[in-house]
């Protein structure tokens, strides 16, 4: 398991580098997402670095993110992974830096020998107390 | 890949029936569940009735829940699958019905022959316009 490890990590440790092209290895050419952000969902283009470099390009530095509690189901040329992961950034503008806590869940495919990334699911809960407020502010 | 998505399919019907054994029976007895609400992840006991049926019991009639878009991925013994799902129910005490659209992504293992179900992750993206609103309002 430690070849999708590699995968799972690299992709974060590539972008806080800011290789972008290198991050964009670890994904198929086409991604099942569910994001933090709207919409629901999206077939993202794995190639494409136009909406990532434009993510980028809102934050003073290229995001930290780690995994933790990396959970993999592997059999065959198919694996899912689960994990508590962490982002910390400062935005451009001047507002603070901040650190988001966030689950992950990520579906991989091995594609002539090697695992790509086929889908991401990143997500927090919400208050059920009638807020609907994103909680942001949870810690594992 | 129909055994597949019959365990998906099911365990809405099942749940949508007042069936809590016959949902359950669809769980392994591990599962890795990021939920909707909080907290980030538990490891839920997929036979313990309690937490669901204390759930039930905040809804005038069981939630009636669809499974859309459903994607599958599967190698071997292991399978993931992603799909846009939605919940319509009546929750007790005067509130008006509702129906909330979510991310679903499921992973499965097979188990002496048998497709059951070892994590879920459920969710709604936020709004990133500064409000931190989950986004309880998107159709697919």
């Amino acid at each position: 398991m430690q070849d999708i490890q590699d995968v799972i990590e690299s992709r974060y440790e590539r972008l806080a580098a800011g290789d972008v092209a290198g991050m964009q290895a670890c994904y198929a050419p086409k991604v099942v997402q569910f994001s933090l952000a709207p919409p629901l969902g999206a077939l993202m283009d794995g190639r494409d670095p136009g909406p990532l470099n434009a993510w980028l390009a809102t934050f003073e530095a290229p995001p930290k993110r780690t995994v933790t509690q990396l959970e993999i189901t592997t059999s065959g040329d198919v694996a899912f992974a689960t994990s508590i992961d962490s982002m910390t950034a400062t935005p451009k503008g001047g507002d603070s830096p901040f650190t988001l806590w966030y689950r992950m869940t990520v579906g991989l495919s091995r594609v002539d020998g090697q695992w790509l990334i086929v889908h991401e699911h990143a997500s927090v809960p919400f208050y059920m107390d009638g807020s609907f407020r994103a909680a942001v502010d949870l810690e594992p």
